[in-house]
């Protein structure tokens, strides 16, 4: 069970990830998808109030605007400020903003030691909730700041010697009937329920994510003008874009750089590619003779798989060079399983069964988390989603192949 | 094996279905999902010209022209007109693609006569090709016919005493490991391979689809004004579309009409409802209780149905009141399986692979087949796709639910 | 004052101008800007029956469907079917269309022969409506073929040796004080009255229209790549549209074709550019050291001019190379003046007010009929207007200068 | 001429203006239409630093970027930062942009001290154009506040008692050959030059311009409703933007407040009605009976009117009523002439030729000044001009008539 202790902790971490930015910063929204750095602050902060606070007796809500203003898109709990429209939000401020929040966690303090009766879980579900919001804070910002032609760094950058990558393995997988889903005793979210049956078949698994220098072979063999690689949907969405290489690659003199939220650096070829959409990834799979694995095929393996990689607490921004058999961190990583829900699955009773279950439709399924996702936040059984054209997540490829 | 007979029948039905309309109406397109009716009877021609003919030793081509204007979606073919101008091309006219046609089908009765070896599974495959532009020549001159505020019939309607339907039943099945997919033995197409397994827990099914009737009390409850029914992306569809009911249905003063290929119609309360997209059949089955079958648990419990329904060589083009346990024909069956590819899939080799595999991305599959589907084009692995949004074919609901 | 022979003439020659098409081209639609020839047909048949017959004691209108089908944007006589899918009304068929027609006729002739009161006023105005259509008939089948990739002629080429073009010279014209508009005692349209004072300061104007050859000195000179040469919304719709040259101008291997509706053919340098937007005369103007023409210059310069030039009914229907000082046919030349209301304007009452004054607004004023215009259907005082983005229309250059 | 008293009054001003603001209000952009504040405190300064000292011996440029980056329009200076993405420069912040406005201020204020020749022509313009975006820096904040649903404030509301209207009357003018535009002497622009002749047929003019309270029997007299009042453009503008009443005005449960940069406030019926389009006023003076003025009309008779009004420096930043007959402040008047340029038009030579010249085409001219704007900033000779559809300016109504 959660404690007064990691409340504080989580909710600290996402403030520390704003000492990097001015007032001005945390205003940017550079597109609907994304929100500002303050919206962020606001609405994680607004969860607590909305499913926990304003249920407990003598509760004063710091502002009843802001119960409007910070909802992202809980239906259940009333009309929303519109999404595409959080940027124009100048007022509240953001020392408001940082008002409200210890509002409500001085609240949470006390009714805590107060020994009033909080629903923890629905505490926990709060800080997972930040956490992810954690993550969604810097890839938003990393868009903010990418629309900036000065190019301007979110964080210093980390120095240290690159290490040499991995050598390519396939590690190979017995077909059998197995378990999927969480099997209850820690946290875990709704759409990783209930544990169910499912079968799968032979195949066998790479040992680490495909890295930069392997999708410069790609680029250079043509991988963005060849349709046969490419779903129809994708190709589509390519051409209108007009992509020719992952998201914040910039073509130079002599080859490629990319922003990061550490300024404009050097492709290093042997981190793993990130910024590709689901439609590379499969593109890329396919130049490559391989596939993309199932959820269920990716969550076998990573059971086997240690808990390491590079995550939000290193304070480095961007994927690192892979250097042992893990799963986990770094890049998130596309899956050929679309978003749905599990046999049996029910979402939770209330305003929180919108968390989850109302977006399994057009949304393909990542896994193992990513260089900017809070280490303790993380797990096999947990799934991501995003739409298939969407490139400003941390996201990258990991190959299976048919046996 | 196919043979002539059966090709000559198969082409004259689709000449059958345009003996309604004039040249003008061969000629329309009322949207770029839609093709006119001239268009699907050179596309169907060139598929055979384009796969087959063009190897053959001696073959001449009727028109170089064609090879361009009339292929759908083949990237390996060449370049292609584009989809949304297919409605300017008034020039060849309807009988220069009629004179395409013979020419086409004397080359074919010809080789095949003088026994010049025909690649017969092409030949096959073009045949089942044919079928499907039948059913899209009717759904796509629906749409067209649609756009006239005159309501032109397309064919006249089909008299007869409307029988009462069949009351609502669960079937249950058992959990348990089955095969899914096509074991061969007859014509298939590529997304039906290979034969694999996979785990089903229990589930029960109902014994018809749902009506008109049911259907109506959703809307009459508000169905289409209660976003916790509906998938996220969905309430956005039906919110920026101003849905209030399947396509083609009218208010009047009193209720409900709807716009067939008979005219302007009552809706009979007994029929099937169609013309609705997966998020109206998924809303619906979440009001309901229930929810969408899988397509596995759909074609697990079609096996023990039998063959029965409304088809399209009845004349009757809109669903029928239906009166036995059965799953096929009337409307496409909605499934909550997201179109994706069987465990070891392999598209065919060459431009005909582009058939399938390329669409497996953001459509969801329907099992069943409808009122204009031809009754030797369905079998129980038969898997029709379409994106989530679509209404212009005839498409359903049949409900399952836990157990 | 217009007698039967007359009316019978015009109207028989917009059936003339449906000689070349078929029922398949008549019902083509390749833009909202353009109407079908199916449409033109009825629409025109429609004004006569509008505003003239439906007041006449005893008249039965052919269709009360087509009462709404054919209005084009009359509010004050109901609602109208919606511009862009006029082209999917596949029935009424073409020879329905036909049948409307002589009915129509008929009904005009035997009210005249009855000698029943005819409004003459709008007989004549609709014969003046009529020749508008017939023009629009040609530039919207133009468009609508220029859309088929086999680029099929409207009618086959006119033979003829090319004259050479007369040099430059530019006409002086003295400042004055001067009338403009209709004097009255012949047929105008509202927008050319009242008879109206202004002052025109010293000018000079061309003999002739911008060819081909001096336009493409444009082209070469970067005409299309300067930004200084460009009025700040045509350059951003050049850049949006990525215009290059010309509509219909085809780049080849060592140059430049033009689509026409003689098929495809080479530029002749010595014959006036045509289809060029406003934007595209206001470049060049100042790219020459001139400017385009107010309305008024060109009506004064104009009213010295003799009345020769290609018109409609030569066949040619492309401009011919100019042979001497005329300012008629041809090419529709763009002015400098926005469409605005002459002083003392007062448009036509009831529904025929919309004829004209609604436009007023966001349009450039053209002057002197062009190549598919009617003879009798132009004069000195004749005002056309279109968008200044448009291209389809026959429109070109002559340029002034300040003195 | 210009000297540095009045240079470091009007930067004064502007700074002044910004004083209510937070710098997260002053990176507001709520539409491509409008920009932050922080730009407008750039670009004023970026105009003096790339106009004249660039130009300059020895002056050092604050940055390098800014040139890029605060460049509005002028295509001769290079590449520009896209309009519709001023409000994601987070960086530089506000700060950095005040010592850019200090830094140039002082290098203005050293050239000047030490006598070294200043181009004094540009120094005025660079002034009068920091006058006109003090004008539209609070046209764009109001948006941008207005687009925040708790309505926040930008200035404390100014009180007083509010007067009675005048009575309205008409101010007959005589038709003759007058001269229009500015004489010289004192500073203008090049839009307003050269002196030139134009003739005026009788007319009349309203001694003041149209009242909310006249406004509010338009709407009540379906004014919003009925087609045949409007042009052609400005219905469709109207249907397709839900146009129920001018811009900022919100319903309540009585009838009409707006929002106001003193916040949501009772419509005054006195008041001048303002925050309307060219499309509204046109269709109001169609049902009123009158016309709106050309911009010849207005200049004649408002060089008989006196200077007075409600301008910026009043502090109350919405239209005052009108207590006596002057042509000036409170709001800008639309005419209904097209803005094009005066015969014999030459724009000032090099990259501030872009000033004005290249915008003659779909916008109109507007006559007078608002509330908004600076005093010594208008004159009779003033044109502004918009696109027709606008209506974030402070725009109005004054209605002539024929005689």
């Amino acid at each position: 069970m959660v404690n007064l202790e990691q409340y504080h902790k989580v909710r600290n971490q996402t403030l520390l990830l704003c000492e990097h930015l001015s007032s001005e910063d945390c205003q940017l929204q550079s597109m609907p998808d994304a929100s500002p750095a303050k919206w962020h602050l606001a609405h994680t902060t607004w969860f607590f109030e909305a499913f926990l606070l304003n249920e407990l007796p003598g509760y004063r809500p710091f502002s009843l605007d802001f119960q409007y203003l910070f909802n992202s898109y809980y239906n259940s709990l009333g009309e929303r400020h519109p999404r595409h429209q959080r940027g124009l939000l100048s007022r509240p401020n953001l020392t408001e903003i940082l008002q409200y929040r210890s509002h409500v966690d001085a609240a949470i303090a006390d009714y805590t030691e107060r020994k009033i009766a909080i629903n923890f879980q629905l505490l926990e579900l709060g800080l997972h909730h930040e956490q992810q919001h954690q993550e969604l804070l810097l890839t938003d910002i990393k868009h903010a700041l990418s629309c900036n032609p000065l190019y301007p760094k979110y964080a210093p950058p980390v120095d240290g010697a690159s290490p040499g990558v991995m050598p390519h393995q396939w590690l190979k997988m017995e077909a059998g009937l197995f378990e999927f889903g969480s099997a209850g005793g820690s946290f875990c979210f709704d759409n990783e329920t209930p544990l169910h049956r499912g079968y799968l078949h032979n195949f066998a698994i790479a040992n680490r994510s495909v890295t930069n220098e392997e999708y410069l072979q790609f680029i250079q063999d043509g991988g963005y003008q060849r349709p046969e690689l490419w779903l129809s949907d994708g190709w589509y969405v390519k051409e209108s874009q007009q992509w020719q290489a992952p998201m914040y690659w910039i073509a130079n003199d002599t080859g490629w750089e990319s922003f990061t939220l550490h300024g404009r650096l050097p492709i290093n070829p042997h981190e793993p590619v990130c910024h590709i959409s689901y439609y590379e990834a499969d593109a890329y799979a396919r130049w490559a003779g391989g596939r993309l694995p199932t959820e269920f095929e990716w969550e076998h393996a990573a059971r086997s798989g240690v808990h390491a990689g590079n995550f939000l607490e290193s304070g480095q921004y961007h994927p690192a060079v892979q250097v042992m058999h893990n799963f986990f961190g770094d890049i998130w990583e596309w899956t050929s399983s679309a978003y749905s829900a599990y046999p049996g699955y029910q979402p939770l009773p209330g305003a929180v069964g919108e968390y989850n279950g109302k977006f399994m439709c057009n949304q393909f399924v990542l896994r193992g988390g990513s260089c900017l996702t809070p280490s303790s936040h993380i797990r096999p059984t947990y799934r991501n989603f995003f739409h298939p054209d969407k490139r400003w997540q941390m996201t990258g490829i990991r190959l299976v192949k048919n046996l």
